[in-house]
């Protein structure tokens, strides 16, 4: 199903960011039709920074979480795989066991840092991460969607990089590329995509160059639009003004028409089905 | 520090809500100076329902996201201890370690349904209750603050009981009284402080009676009003909002004002400091 | 494959105990077909007491490293499904999750005891008891094997008890009966599958009646013998004689014949297969 | 008090390996005065290789149950601290957070492979590993005691690498060394200590050269003595053998003498302190 979605050649695909069970219950309630599990927004939601803080067992937990919480298949940013292709192949046997449907692996080294802090990152060597991708490949086959993640463009290191990166992680098995940009327009994307001439299948974040409308991917042959950070961002905006405004007026009912009801929390995660199920199995007699 | 705020006959005190480190940072920088680990709010956020579902070491463990992110003090809800005196120890052993600054303890059957959700929850017996309150006690003694919340006038048990149990409980050795009400004013709140006459600090929930004015709790002589989960309640409109327009519009250009900066985000969890870290600590020379 | 183990009626079969990665790794290299993981001796390994102390997701972390670490079936104990239906059918889920084959409910009340300590422990309702396995068999359905452990016996509520029991637990939906039972002699499990009839394959847990000859089992027509915690046991007494050894002489030099090598633990693990991996993973030309 | 083992001019100190809370209960009854939570030990009872496969947090928890079973002080293996600076550092305040006592880190790097495999392991750049070592003081202090592991000699990099490795991580504030060596007797350990003059106290693993006397060590001025894996090579042959002469024997009678009671395990893990504590907090009238 995610892989249906991200190989489509006749449809642009969108995967909504999630951190945790309510924001991905949310997203599926809005009609995305799949999600992407944001390796800096679990960081940020858990209190830690996107630098490889959280350990690899703490991500993959979260993610059972955003798994557990919704229906829809989710594509987990893996990061680099959290060390050598030993770490990516054991990350992946445990995102698939909690019910993931992708992994994004990115050729960055360990630890990383987040892609829009600082300049030039190092990225890995070829070779050495098409290891780790062909580990994975090797390990988890059709059961989860592989997609090599190219830091090249957003590192500084140059189209002609980028490109070489994406022929050799085909190579090694990948089943999709995400190319990552960190500039206001899509130029660079674009020029990609004009090279890459769909080889696999392209993912795309455009969290800087948002003003670019979707027909220009739709034009270039983009699969599928990552929406990376974009629920966690709103909830920011969201609980510092009702913080600021509670403490401000030490009463909240200038805010609660701003606010979710309790009610509506109950409907989001079907405490009526906890209900009926007391019904049947807690009556001494059921079915009579 | 949380003692103190709870304690204090002079101040009234307030708790925000939080359920995982972003939410806690957010609350602090909004200037609160003491918080309240949700357990409806954590439980939402990881995808449960509010009904013993996540397992006391998840509890734990969501509480310790919030601790590391935030000085401040951490009032923990703790359902009724998930199972009897045992179970409640335990848990406050745990919390301790991991840094809350208090425990808060309700009168509830394991498994526990929200107070919100249907009429007249069966109460614990108050002598078993008693015990776990002793046994929390005996075991964390001054290192965290212990409340006893007072679930007989949410489940419809009337105010009698309310008191009988409010003495037992202080008699167990609670430091304060947490007493509940889902009326839409604060009379059954007021009527309980008038019939108490303070023998412990009084701790409030003014989720439902949210019209009242603060000066009325001031008057009734209350320690401490929680705000339990606006935050969480402010984020889930704020991502169905944004998730909802994003997947209208196939574009974030809309709603980009709306939503945090990536640089915010950085300067919330002090990305600089890693950066400043990375020159004392990678650099060959230090104080050189 | 654990379901043909239980249910067969031609073959008595063998479970043995595991508590960690290593247990179940050691027990399958001694041509065990499926594992027990235990309650009690998770718990001991964890350092806490068989009462309920450690949490339902602790649980699973510990199945989970069971199963990870052997290609065998893993029957759980899961003591009384830790709580009420909801959350048994909970921890359910998440034993499928990990890759559990079948789990264990007994007929005890939360927080649990263990069977061997005190007397007459309260069991809990029938109706109350047999709606939790309805709840669980609806969740899981043919993923799991479902046991009915009843305590009737071990807690000293006779043998018509005992038979109600499994006659309820059987209609509500189970795949077989354990019967435990605290005697040194097995009469009591022997009268119990005599009035029994076999109407659901019968587990045993020989702990007390270790003298019984298996030829007893085998002619009472029982399905399935767990060894419950006897490698825990073993361990305990081999890690006491070292420590002791070890503290008493200051050297290790006359243990040194007593505990396995470090290549029996590399080999035990597999390290080869990493070594292999490096080559494969490692090397910039693969296949080449 | 770990520091006064560790730093004490007159006394050789010795650690028992732990690697959860049973053998963490085993080594203090026989009168151990420390703990070593190993790495390779804690890996395989986990069911993992040492090879940094458990992740950091995986490691903390099970530190947690080891110093939750004993009041002994814990000195943990920390590998190399699971990344960069940024990374021992936050695992150092996690070990503080559950209570270790000390943390040893290694001049390795990530992800690290077990000292006994292979030949000449890369080592860390001494600045890098330097800066670990700053990084871990600067945020723990005196509250955990730093012990840097040098890899030069059992990785065969030499006796003048270890001297010059030993030098700077003494500048860079550690508070003992651990000098590590394969060779199966402990010259290479003696010539170290000569040319070191004890200029920070020094532990020594003696795995491999175990049949050295311990007056050797007295003389050459060593601190420390680290039994670091005999628990876990303890519990593996008896666990074999007990699983070979079941599994042989379809019956437990012949090896009951060989395993500990239930009884013993009840006394280790103090389950009469959970009964006489029942009596304390579930009596409805204390102290009348």
């Amino acid at each position: 199903m995610l892989r249906d979605q991200i190989c489509s050649r006749n449809e642009l695909s969108f995967l909504m960011e999630a951190h945790d069970g309510l924001s991905a219950a949310i997203a599926e309630r809005a009609s995305f039709k799949g999600l992407w599990a944001s390796g800096l927004s679990i960081a940020c939601s858990l209190g830690y920074r996107d630098a490889s803080e959280a350990s690899w067992s703490q991500i993959v937990d979260a993610v059972e979480r955003i798994v557990d919480s919704t229906r829809l298949p989710v594509l987990v940013d893996g990061d680099g795989g959290f060390g050598n292709f030993n770490n990516a192949r054991l990350l992946a046997r445990k995102l698939r066991q909690r019910g993931a449907a992708g992994v994004a692996l990115e050729d960055s080294c360990f630890p990383k840092m987040n892609s829009f802090i600082g300049d030039r990152h190092p990225l890995a060597d070829i070779d050495e991460f098409s290891g780790r991708l062909r580990a994975v490949k090797d390990t988890v086959a059709e059961d989860l969607v592989l997609v090599a993640r190219i830091e090249a463009l957003i590192a500084g290191h140059g189209m002609d990089e980028a490109l070489v990166r994406a022929s050799a992680y085909a190579a090694a098995g990948a089943d999709a590329i995400l190319i990552h940009s960190r500039r206001t327009a899509a130029d660079e994307i674009v020029a990609f995509m004009r090279a890459w001439h769909n080889r696999l299948p392209v993912l795309i974040v455009p969290t800087k160059y948002y003003r670019t409308p979707v027909s220009v991917y739709r034009k270039a042959g983009i699969s599928t639009v990552i929406w990376a950070n974009h629920s966690m961002r709103a909830a920011i905006v969201a609980m510092r003004q009702v913080c600021n405004r509670i403490f401000a007026e030490e009463n909240t009912a200038g805010i609660e028409s701003n606010i979710a009801t309790l009610d509506e929390i109950f409907e989001m995660f079907n405490y009526n089905e906890l209900a009926r199920a007391e019904l049947r199995y807690q009556s001494p007699n059921p079915g009579q």
